[in-house]
């Protein structure tokens, strides 16, 4: 039998509460990948500053943000678990994919992206789609 | 001749950058109203830490997010002048919103809203308004 590569998918939480039923999903993930899948978690969009494109000329790009594409170019794709804050993408969330969009070898370039949520409504994936599906 | 109360407006910029059009036009909006017309800055949504339920739930709201609410609510309508991120509302601004958002007497709260871009696209302002206009 030809040995496959897994697939390895990471994981992107879009809520810092504690006790987050979005960060709650994302932790169970994991043990729930089936065997030739892994899923490993992302840092925290919460290590990110406010997104800043002077402070980014200045100082460049913080070490969170590049630690977060590294590990978002390394896997297959990405897993967004995120509640919706008032009809639309967690501030928190956009802000970490602000800072990441601007990085030059793009890290989400051709990358799947799937969406989770605990929130009972659908206008922060739907948000969500319209971040990532151009045009 | 009845003596009638000027309208005031409340300008909330999107952007964090120096050098910002979208905070140019904020700028050049005071100067542009008519006679019967204020128009005044809000506070730097770049004031905001980014939100975390938890944090306000422990800590209470920032100082930043009460006093931009006290001139919220004292105006009689806002103006967002924002960029386009990624085809939506930047995640600073919105982080902004997600705070403002949770205060017990809701600043935005029957208050009507305009939005400007220097962007030549519409989606920010798309889902500006998803984000107020509810159902």
């Amino acid at each position: 039998m030809a040995e496959t590569k897994p697939l390895r998918f990471a994981v992107l939480v879009g809520s810092l509460r504690k006790g987050s039923l979005n960060a709650a999903i994302a932790r169970a993930l994991p043990a729930l990948a089936p065997a030739d899948v892994t899923i490993a978690p992302l840092g925290s969009v919460g290590d990110f500053p406010l997104y800043n494109h002077a402070l980014q000329e200045e100082k460049g790009f913080p070490p969170a943000v590049t630690a977060m594409a590294e590990a978002i170019r390394a896997a297959d794709g990405v897993i967004f678990v995120t509640p919706e804050y008032n009809h639309s993408v967690p501030g928190v969330l956009k802000n970490a994919i602000d800072w990441l969009s601007r990085l030059p070898n793009q890290p989400f370039a051709g990358k799947p992206i799937a969406i989770e949520s605990a929130s009972p409504s659908l206008r922060a994936q739907l948000h969500l789609r319209h971040v990532f599906v151009r045009g």
